[in-house]
């Protein structure tokens, strides 16, 4: 009887994440998330251990990639319990640069949120695009 | 007080997949996931859909890579609630060829377990390289 305010908790906090994302409000983003975070993140590192260290890589992205952020969801589902919850979607990602040129690819994210306090908060999430085995090219496409 | 018992049973789960993996048994790994699971697959498709489609990835995989399997894993966490499990790790993937090469990268995973009828099993994984955003090719390197 508590998964469905559970979903809407968890939802509310994907949506924040979400609109914090869109407006490139890396405070905003941040604040999503546990001080204890683990990230694997779709480009750069293996790994990203504690909120300082992903935010910062946070800020690094959103100035390598300065256009008007595209990032859509689809295809979300969400699993909770009372204090842990898990969330995967797939996205369409990326930017409508100055010129109008749009750089976007689909990717997936799993993201896994905690209960603490009374608050939930994202202590994990792994985005990622797939790779050709042959080339070792990271692949973008939908329906790949 | 519950938490003890469950990451026990959770992490068996894993370790029952980690061996099956290790022996290329597609049909033993096959048999810890839920049937309705959904995979982001580290190569290949965006997303795999139900038991039988992942099989057929799973077994395209070992045929592709057909030497002794390397499988090694590190900095593996759990959080768990009564139904659901969250595990995420580091891992050292690869296949040593029949001339002694050895091929292999660090990737990293994530894996949701629920418990249904007593019994745990994987609802969820992604499995992933990160790539640079500058060529869009994977890396392999732990402190890339």
């Amino acid at each position: 009887m508590d998964i469905e305010p559970v979903d809407t908790d968890v939802r509310a906090l994907i949506d924040a994440w979400l609109d914090a994302v869109r407006v490139r409000d890396v405070p905003r983003i941040m604040a999503c998330y546990a001080p204890d975070v683990r990230a694997f993140d779709a480009v750069g590192k293996l790994q990203f251990r504690g909120r300082d260290a992903y935010g910062e890589h946070w800020q690094a992205c959103m100035t390598m990639c300065n256009g008007t952020m595209i990032f859509e969801i689809d295809e979300l589902e969400i699993a909770a319990d009372a204090s842990l919850a898990l969330v995967h979607y797939v996205c369409r990602c990326g930017a409508v640069m100055e010129d109008g040129e749009e750089k976007s690819g689909w990717m997936r994210a799993t993201v896994a949120c905690s209960k603490a306090s009374g608050r939930w908060l994202i202590t994990h999430d792994h985005f990622s695009a797939p790779f050709d085995p042959e080339t070792c090219n990271a692949l973008f496409d939908r329906n790949a």
